[in-house]
C-alpha cells in the first residue's frame, strides 16, 4: 500500500481542523489516503461545536491508515477545554507547529507521501516560538533545505496555473536586488522539476521586472542583464524557458489562451495579486526545494470566522489534490 | 445641442478607422452625438477593404454633426492610395497625430465634450516626430497640463473598477523613488474629482508598495513613511481614502466584494497585471490631470490583424461610454 498524505490542522483556534472535520463530514478524507496530524481533543470538541459526527480514529502510525474514518496521528498536546475557538492563544499555537513537525519528520522517514499544512497563525506560535519567521522556513529548516521557493497554483479554464517567485517575503527595494542571473535560474530549474512531476516539457514563462520588460533598456536594466541572460541559460539546460514578458499581459495569456504551464515572477506581489484576484479561495500554495512535498491551503487562520461553519473548504481539496499530483499519481 | 464626443481614429495602418468603420455599420456612432477625425479618404477605402458601406457624411465643424450618419472632420492628409493596412508607414503616423491634436484643440475651445482617442502606432510616428514619446504626454503637452495620472478602468461585477497610477513609464527603482507624500497625494486627489463626475462620496483604496503593505515596516519603510501620511492628508481634506493596502488581496476585495469603487497603485505593473487580466479587450484608458476629457481604448494598433474584420469593438464603446460618464451624462 502506498504511504498516505499527511494534513496538518494547523492553529487549533483557526479555520484549519474546521475545514478538515466538515470535509470529513462530508464523506472526504476517509478513503484511507489521509492521515491527519493534530489534536483528538480538539477535533472531537469541534465535532459538538459544529454540530457534525465524522468517524475519527486514532491511530499510532501513519501504516494503520484505513478507509472508513478520519485517521489521526494525535499529538496529545491541547485538551477540549483548551480548545478556544477564535482566540489568539500560546498553546495552540505551540501545538501547531508540533503538528507540522511531526508530519515533516514522517515525510523525511517515507511513511507519508507528503504534508498538506493548514493555516499556523504567526503571532500565536511566536508567543512560545519567538524565532519562527513561517511556515515555509520552518520546513525547510527541518529538512535541511537551504534553497526553496514559493509557488502558487491556481485552477484556470485550461487546468492549473503555476506561479513560482524569486522572492517573496521582502522590501521590494530588496526585491530588485534579488534579481540575478543564479537565483532567476535556479527558480526557473525548479519550476521546470517541479512540473515534470506531471508534464514532459513544461511552458514556463518568465516576467520582467520593470514595465514593458524593460522596453529595450528605457525602463532599467535589470530585464535585459539578468532575466534574459538566465532564460538563455536554461534554454541551454534543455528547459523550455521563455522571456522576459512583460508582466501586465504574460497573465492573461497563460490564463485565457493557455499558452505557459508556469510563470516565474520577480517579486511577491507580481505573482501573489493576479493569482489571489482570480484564485482568491481555491489557490494553493506549495513549497519547491524541499526534499519532500509539501503543499499549503492559500488562506489564513481566519479567526473572525473560525468554528462558525462559514469557511470556504475548497483549498483544502485543491491542495490535496496538487500534493498528489507533485507526488506522480 | 449638447457638444458631440470626439474619436480620433489613430493610425490607418492599425485597427482603429477600422472598428471605427465596423460600429458604423452597425449602427453605432451615427446618432448625431460623435465626431471622428480623421482621413475620409482612408474612410471610404476601408469599407471597401470589409465589404461594408455605413453612411459616412464630411462636415467642415463639429457644429454640424447629425444623425444618420458617420460625421467626419477630414483631416485631408491621406489619399486612398497612401492607405497601407498593416504596414508601418511615415504619413499614417504624422496623420495620426493630426487627428488628435485637431480633437484636442476642437475639445479645449469646448466644441467637442472630450476626446476618445485609438491607437497610435509609436514607431511609425517617431519616424516624422522623433520628439513624440505617447498619446498621454502629446495631449498633456497640448493642453499645458503638466501634472498628470494614467487611470485604467474595467467591468466588474458591480460596475466598473477604477484603477489610477502613482507612476507607469519608467523603471521599477525609480517608480519606487517616486513613491513621496506629495505625490501620492496628487494622485488620490485626481482620483476622487475624476470619480465625483459620477459618483457623490468614492471609496478609494490605496496600494501598499512593499508586500503586505510593509507588515508594519518589517518590508521595507515607504508604506508606513509616505504612503500613510498621504492618505492621511487626502481623509483631512475629506477624501474616502483608506490604506496603505497590501496589492495582493485589494484588487479581489473591489472586484468580487465591492469594498472599493477605485484603486490607487504605486506603479505601472501593480496596476496593469490585474486589470488586463480581467478586461483584456474591455479596459478603458483615461488621463487624470487634464483640462478636457480623454479616454482610450486600451489595445495597441495590432497590425498583424488590421483591416481583416477581426479586431474586437468593445473598447471603442467602453471608452466612448466611461468619455461620457466623466462628462457627467
Amino acid at each position: 500500500m502506498r504511504a498516505p498524505m499527511a494534513i496538518t490542522t494547523g492553529d487549533a483556534s483557526g479555520v484549519g481542523p474546521e475545514i478538515v472535520l466538515r470535509r470529513a463530514a462530508d464523506g472526504a478524507l476517509c478513503d484511507g489516503t489521509s492521515v491527519v496530524y493534530a489534536d483528538a481533543s480538539v477535533l472531537r470538541n469541534g465535532c459538538g461545536l459544529l454540530d457534525i459526527d465524522p468517524a475519527i480514529d486514532v491511530i499510532a502510525h501513519p501504516s494503520e491508515v484505513h478507509a472508513g474514518a478520519l485517521c489521526v496521528i494525535d499529538a496529545g498536546l491541547l485538551g477540549a477545554d483548551q480548545h478556544r475557538p477564535g482566540q489568539l492563544d500560546a498553546a495552540s499555537g505551540a501545538a501547531a507547529l508540533a503538528y507540522v513537525a511531526a508530519a515533516t519528520d514522517a515525510a523525511m522517514a517515507g511513511h507519508v507521501a507528503g504534508i498538506v499544512t493548514m493555516p499556523i497563525n504567526k503571532e500565536a506560535t511566536q508567543l512560545t516560538h519567538p524565532e519562527f519567521v513561517g511556515h515555509t522556513e520552518f520546513v525547510a529548516g527541518r529538512c535541511g533545505a537551504t534553497s526553496v521557493t514559493m509557488m502558487l497554483t491556481a485552477p484556470t479554464p485550461h487546468g492549473a496555473l503555476a506561479v513560482t517567485h524569486v522572492s517573496t517575503h521582502c522590501s521590494l527595494v530588496e526585491a530588485i536586488e534579488r534579481v540575478r542571473h543564479d537565483r532567476v535560474l535556479e527558480v526557473i530549474r525548479l519550476t521546470d522539476a517541479a512540473l515534470r512531476g506531471y508534464l514532459d516539457a513544461p511552458r514556463i514563462a518568465v516576467c520582467g521586472l520593470n514595465p514593458h520588460a524593460g522596453e529595450h533598456g528605457l525602463f532599467g536594466r535589470e530585464d535585459a542583464d539578468h532575466i534574459a541572460p538566465a532564460i538563455a541559460s536554461a534554454r541551454r539546460d534543455g528547459i523550455e524557458a521563455t522571456g522576459p514578458h512583460p508582466a501586465d499581459t504574460v497573465f492573461f495569456q497563460a490564463v485565457h489562451r493557455d499558452r505557459y504551464d508556469a510563470i516565474v515572477v520577480m517579486y511577491h506581489d507580481q505573482g501573489h495579486a493576479p493569482v489571489k484576484l482570480m484564485a482568491f479561495d481555491s489557490g494553493v500554495n506549495v513549497t519547491l526545494g524541499l526534499p519532500i512535498i509539501r503543499t499549503s491551503v492559500d488562506h489564513g487562520t481566519a479567526f473572525d470566522i473560525a468554528w462558525t461553519g462559514t469557511a470556504f473548504t475548497d483549498s483544502l481539496d485543491h491542495a490535496l489534490a496538487y500534493a498528489w499530483r507533485l507526488a506522480g499519481s
